[in-house]
Formats: C-alpha cells, sequence, structure tokens
C-alpha cells in the first residue's frame, strides 16, 4: 500500500523543501543590492558621475546574480515539477545544490571585479558544471525510484524518453560551461560569449523554432510532449513557488533597510554625551531623513507587494512568460534599497537630493509596470490564466487595472513634480510613499465615482434609468 | 452564495499573506545578531575578555529581540488562526503592523545602549501601543464581517463572548505598556519590571492557575472555551507557520555569511596589482579560512533544518509549548553567524581559535538538543501530536532519535576533543562539519546494524530465529 511504502522508504511530500529553496534563492538573488547600497558616494562629487561609476560594475553585477540565479531557480522548478515526493537522500542532494548556487554570486563579482582574469570564470563553470551533476544525479535516483516522479511521467510508458529528455536538457549547461573553461585558457572573451548563450539558450532555440515555423510552416509538436522542459513561453510554472520566491524577495528587501539602521544609526554613547551634552533626542535628530526613509521604503515595498498578491489571487496558472515579466519586476524591487539609501544620502535641496528622488521613481514605475504587464499578458490567455473576475468585462476588471496602475502613474506624477518644483525634498517624496496606501483604501470608492461619471458621460439614458 | 460573496467583498485565504509575514518577521528576529557579529574583536586581547563585553550588550540585544519578536509573532498566529480569511482592508492593515514590529529591535537596541535613558522605552512602548490599537482594530473589524472569521466561532453562538475575551487579551499588552511609559517619568526601572512582566505574564498566569488548581483542587474549564487565546501549553499552534518561520530564520542564517564574503571579500584590484603582483588566486587564498568557514556553516544550518524537517514531518500537531522550544532552537541557530565569524578571526593554533570552535560547539549542541527536547516532549502525548510510525515502538522511531542525536553527540565530541587535542584547528573543524552530511546518508545502515547488535546481545534467541 502507499502508506506502507511511504514509511519504510521514508517519502516525504517535497512541500516545505521547495519552500526553503524558495527562501534561499530569492535571498541570494536580492542581496547583491548591498555592495551597490552600502557605496559611499561623495557629497562634493556630482551623483551622475558616481552612479556612472557604480553601473560600470556593481548594478551589472546585481543583474547579472539576479538572471543568473532565476535562471537557476527556473531551471530547479522544472525539475521539481517531475520529481514531486522527497526522500532523505534527495533532500540532502538538493541542499548540497542550494549551497552551490548561494555561492554562485561570489564567483560572479570575482568575474566583474577582475574581467581579465579566469578564475573567476573557472570557479562560475566549475559551480554550475557541479550543479549539473547534482541535479543529473537526482533525476537518475528519481527516475529508479519512479513512486517520487509526477504521476503523469509514473503512469507513462515512455519513461526513459522523458529521463534521456530531461538529462539532456539538464546537461545542455555543464557541457557548455565545460567549453567555456576550456576556450578561457585560449582566449577568455569567447567564454563570456558561451556564458551569455548558455543564458539565453532558451530564449534563443525558441526564436529559432519560431522562425522555422514562420519559414516552413507550422511544425507539429510530438504528440507525447507533456509540456515539461520544453521552454515554450507557455509552459506551467509552478504558481505556488513563483509567490514563495517573491515573498521571499519583497521580504528581505523590506528589512533591508531596518538591517542598516539598526547596524548603523544607534548613536556611541560617549558621542552622545560629548557632541549633545547627553541628550539623545537631539542625538537622534541626526538620523531623522532614514527613519522616514525606512518608513517610506517599507510602504513602497509592502504595496508592491500587495499589489503582487491582488494579481495573482487572480491568477490561475502561471507561464514561463509571466515568470520571466515578474522577474523583471523583482529585479527593480531589489533595486528599492539603493534608491533608499540615495533619497537620505544627499544634503537637502541640492541637486543631487532630487536626482535620488528621479531615479527612486524610475526603479518604482519599472517595478509597478512590469506587475501591470504580466496581467496583461494573462488577460491574452485570460481563459486559461485568470479567474473570471478579472478577466475583461469581469466584476474586478477596473479595479484590478486601477490596482495595478496606481504605482507607475504616481512614481510618473512624482517624476515630473521633481522636474517642474525646484523646491521638492526628500521628505515630502517620503511623506508622499506613506500616503499612498490610503489611496489604495480609497481607490474601490474612486473607481466606482470614476465608473458612474464615463457611464454619465457616455450612455447618460442607461445611468438615468439606474437612478430612476 | 460563497462564491458571489467572495467576489463582491473581495475576501481572499490569508495564506499568502502569513507566509510573508512570517517571512518578514523571522528575519527581523535574526537579523540583531549582525552587530554582534561584526563586532571586530582584536587579536592581542583575550577573547574570553572581549566576549564578556558583547555578552553584556549585543547578545542581550540578540535575545530578548527575538524573543520579544516570537512572542509578537505568536500573537500573530494566534489573531489569524481566529480570522481565517481576509480583504484588501485586513491585509493593510497587517502590513501596518508588520511595519511596526520590524521597528521593534531598533528600540530594542536605543535601549540597551542607553539603558538609563527613557527615550527607548518610550519608543518601545509607542510601538507595542500602536501595534495592539491595529491589532483590535483588526478583530473589531473581522466580528463586523463574520464570514471573515474560524468556522467553529462562526456558527458559535457566543460570538459577543469571543470578542470580549480576545480584545481582552489583546489590549493587556498595550495598556501595561502604557502604565510601562508613565512610570518611566516617574521610576524608570519599574518600567523594565512591567516590560519584563508583559513577555511572561502567559507563563506567569499559567503558574498561579495551575498553583490554584493544586491548591484549590481541580478548577473546571468554562465548558465553552474553545483552545484559542486560552495560552494552555497545548494550545494548538499553526504547524504551517512555525514551519515557515523556521524556514526563515534557516535560509537567514545560511546566507548571512556569504552577505559577508560577497561585500568584504572580493580584493580590490588594486592591491592585487601591488601586493600580489597581480596574481588573483594568491590574493584570494588569503581569505582561505572564509570560504571553509562559509561551506561549514551552509552544512551545518542545512543539516540543521534538515532534522528539523525530518521531525515535524512526523509531527501532527504543534503546541504552544513545542513552539517555544522551537524558539529557543531557533535562538541557537541564530547565534551560529557569529560562532563561525569567530572561527575564522584569530590565527591559527592560538587559545582564542580553540575557544571559537568551543563556543561554535555549544551553539550546535543546544540548537540540536532544543530539537530533541522537541521530540521528547510531542512523545509524551503521542497519541495527539505524532504520527504512528516515529511514536514509541514505531518503524522510524530509533532512527528518529539517532537523527535527533547526530548533532549533539558530534558538538559534544568535538567540544571534548578540543579539550585534549590542542592541534585541533578551525580549518579541522569546518572539514568535520562538511564531513557530517555523509553520517546522516549512512544513519539508516548504522541504525540497522547497531539494532542487530542490540538483539544479538540482549536477546539472541530472537536473532537466531531471524538468521535461520
Amino acid at each position: 500500500s502507499p502508506s506502507d511504502r511511504e514509511a519504510c522508504c521514508g517519502t516525504q511530500s517535497s512541500h516545505r523543501l521547495l519552500a526553503y529553496s524558495d527562501a534561499l534563492i530569492s535571498i541570494i538573488a536580492t542581496v547583491m543590492i548591498l555592495p551597490v547600497a552600502h557605496t559611499k558616494v561623495e557629497d562634493n562629487e556630482e551623483l551622475r558621475q558616481s552612479v556612472q561609476l557604480l553601473l560600470t560594475t556593481k548594478i551589472a553585477v546585481y543583474l547579472m546574480t539576479f538572471l543568473i540565479v532565476t535562471v537557476a531557480w527556473a531551471a530547479h522548478i522544472r525539475l521539481f515539477q517531475v520529481i514531486v515526493r522527497i526522500d532523505d537522500c534527495l533532500a540532502l542532494l538538493n541542499l548540497a545544490c542550494m549551497m552551490l548556487i548561494t555561492f554562485l554570486p561570489y564567483t560572479f563579482s570575482l568575474m566583474a571585479t577582475f574581467p581579465n582574469n579566469i578564475l573567476g570564470i573557472l570557479l562560475f563553470c566549475g559551480c554550475v558544471m557541479v550543479i549539473g551533476v547534482i541535479q543529473s544525479v537526482i533525476v537518475l535516483y528519481a527516475f529508479s525510484r519512479p513512486f517520487l516522479l509526477n504521476e503523469q511521467i509514473q503512469i507513462s510508458e515512455n519513461q526513459i524518453f522523458y529521463k534521456r529528455h530531461i538529462l539532456k536538457v539538464i546537461m545542455r549547461v555543464p557541457i557548455m560551461c565545460l567549453f567555456a573553461s576550456i576556450f578561457s585558457f585560449i582566449f577568455f572573451q569567447l567564454s563570456y560569449v558561451i556564458l551569455a548563450i548558455v543564458i539565453f539558450l532558451p530564449y534563443i532555440s525558441q526564436f529559432i523554432k519560431w522562425c522555422r515555423s514562420k519559414a516552413i510552416g507550422q511544425v507539429e509538436e510530438t504528440p507525447d510532449s507533456m509540456l515539461f522542459y520544453t521552454y515554450l513561453p507557455n509552459e506551467p510554472l509552478s504558481k505556488e513557488r513563483v509567490e514563495a520566491f517573491s515573498d521571499g524577495v519583497y521580504a528581505i528587501v523590506a528589512t533591508l533597510l531596518i538591517l542598516d539602521i539598526c547596524e548603523d544609526n544607534v548613536p556611541d554613547p560617549t558621542v552622545v554625551q560629548k557632541q549633545f551634552g547627553g541628550n539623545l533626542i537631539a542625538a537622534l535628530q541626526v538620523y531623522g531623513p532614514e527613519y522616514l526613509a525606512y518608513f517610506g521604503s517599507f510602504a513602497t515595498v509592502g504595496l508592491l507587494w500587495f499589489v503582487h498578491h491582488s494579481l495573482f489571487l487572480h491568477v490561475t496558472k502561471t507561464t514561463r512568460f509571466m515568470g520571466l515579466l515578474n522577474t523583471f519586476s523583482l529585479a527593480f524591487v531589489g533595486g528599492l534599497p539603493l534608491a533608499y539609501q540615495l533619497t537620505h544620502e544627499f544634503p537637502r535641496d541640492s541637486q543631487n537630493e532630487l536626482e535620488a528622488i528621479q531615479i527612486s521613481c524610475v526603479i518604482i514605475f519599472f517595478a509597478g509596470i512590469f506587475q501591470l504587464i504580466i496581467w496583461v499578458v494573462a488577460l491574452y490567455y485570460e481563459q486559461e490564466t485568470l479567474h473570471p473576475y478579472v478577466r475583461y468585462g469581469g466584476r474586478e476588471h477596473v479595479f484590478m487595472l486601477a490596482k495595478l496602475a496606481l504605482y507607475p502613474c504616481v512614481a510618473l506624477g512624482t517624476f515630473f513634480l521633481t522636474c517642474i518644483l525646484s523646491r521638492f525634498s526628500a521628505p515630502i517624496f517620503h511623506l508622499m510613499e506613506i500616503t499612498v496606501p490610503f489611496a489604495f483604501l480609497v481607490l474601490r470608492v474612486l473607481v466606482r465615482i470614476g465608473l458612474a461619471l464615463l457611464r454619465l458621460i457616455f450612455c447618460p439614458n442607461r445611468a438615468n434609468l439606474k437612478t430612476i
């Protein structure tokens, strides 16, 4: 019986293992923003110049790390959509895999700091190859105990075909990394090209397929292909795990600022005694902008999470393409700690302060707009991916649009305000951010009034009928 | 119909809101170890002396923060065991609550750094009072829309009784904080006493009840009391949320070290050029102990998570008392980053290094032993709390014991080794940690051999029968 087998073989639901992996990967993906945010920007220097300096290495490292780690995470999802039950051995193999994934950001910073040294490439390729080998072992182990597998594969007659197909897809990346590490000894620039190809491989192969299908005509899919390891944009991506990963990113971003505050903004007792005559309140007033920045930052991240939560509540199926858009949105959310570090670092009413606010607005705008695009893409396949209420014409359709559009609109409005009003300052910006939640509370009322007005303008007869 | 109501009132399952809250609270609880771990210990000084300096303030802040934040978290669980569905308004109120909870560690560091200044107390009490008010608003809001409530309460006739009881329990803390803040102006030492009472209030009232029941005889429970807000040690605590919170703590602890490595241990290109003649490998060899410490730390945290995961897989119900033990275990897990910071900071073969290893062993020992105690406590009520396989006499009983006992035993063994062998060093320690996973892999085999041997010694006849 299955429960007997479960006891003697010690198989377990994989739910918690995946939740833990999601937490680890989301923290690692987001954390490379810290070296960026902690870079001291000199006051006398122009922000633009120093930001350009940052852009060249650290922001690039952050974005690339985020991209690569999410690629590894997507591969992890794909693997554990095939393997749905685990045992102790798989749990330990997965932990080994996680250990190497969390080491990737470091190899990447080495590459960015020493682009001409092959050590970074070798370390990175070494990690990726070992991860690939571990994942292959996981696949071989799971296929040798078929009760660990997805039910669809378990009952399928083509198990060996699936095993080969999955192994082929998994081993493609480590083999290319092997080539990259060999080439690094001969002509290391080529290695970077190979690594870039590795990341964009699924998209490239998808694009080639698309071109071929347009040129030759519709290519029939193999009839046996269930949506595993296809890299089609509508391949399903576990919604639960997309949510868990996003929660991790939002949680770590929301708390990054308070970590800094707890570590740096507790004044030294001797300094308080000497400089402020023992007056703690006066000493803490120096940190005023930091506190305001913290509450503003927490409110913004919390509300972006809230919008994400509202959106995914009505999403019934997540596709690869939606996952990609979600990654872009999260990459910008991860940039928020940098924005807040900048907004409270400059003296009031300086040009730098205005530019820091503008950078914040741009980051918030893109974080919000990608959430909106996820919904638009979901609407495109609304029968499969959306709950009826938020589909076009659904009850919550307009309200959902208003929720998703609020942050892009606020960010855009603030951006133009900073261009017009030169007296606009960071405290005003943070106060604005703290008041946005109230906008969410009255949003439902506002949407109703807006709809009523629209009805009144465009179909006054029906509105009259209703009021009568 | 319920689905209609869901659409028009916009109610939602609270699952993801709670997962996000758990992630936030676990990060905040763990993060106060950073100021401890980042305190530079001077080489020429004796470790013991500096550790004593640390102990007085920073470790106390860490432990108290951990305790207070987990108290807030337990209150949050209790609240959302009563309110099982949410809407937008509750989600926003909860985010406001989270914002204040994440600010608590800062008020606590102020209190610890300036124990004679009342500002820290006032800020702390202010936060707690606002949190209490928000929670009361949440309760009032939820009881005004009963479809948000737990089904048991929804169908109960005593809704008003429950509302009053819950409000009374929730408001007790802010009211005591109000007294504490008033007393702080008159005689501030008393405020600390009141705050300590607030934390231990449930245990004190439970103890008084127990004493009374022993003195007078068994007091009958009110017949209507379902296990909400009772503070009985066997009051259920959502198992899912205990797991989510633990996952968050383990994940952030596992990654704290790589954060430091990514930020501090990428050498400066100019330094590499000048000091090492451009030889990156030589420059990185300086950081060798850090890498080893990272892999050792990740392996230890990962395996402690693995043991926790195995344990909770067989737990069917979590009680308040088990939750408390889990908090103690996690508090020690949170101390691991400090241990690792210490182990790689000292020169090889110094007395300091040995003491750092001993501190690590003590921390690992307690983290492991509290996990073991959770299981022992669960065995005490095994009918309710444990899966049959791990109950006394169950198939997995001995194997579970072996898993839970492995880390305490290894830690104890290592501790005594450091006392005997003066040549024991941090690299050996970290290498040992990396080899422990293999112990887990062969554990099942070892347990079988051990059982067979025991059988052979104590009941040779039965063993002979089996082999025949």
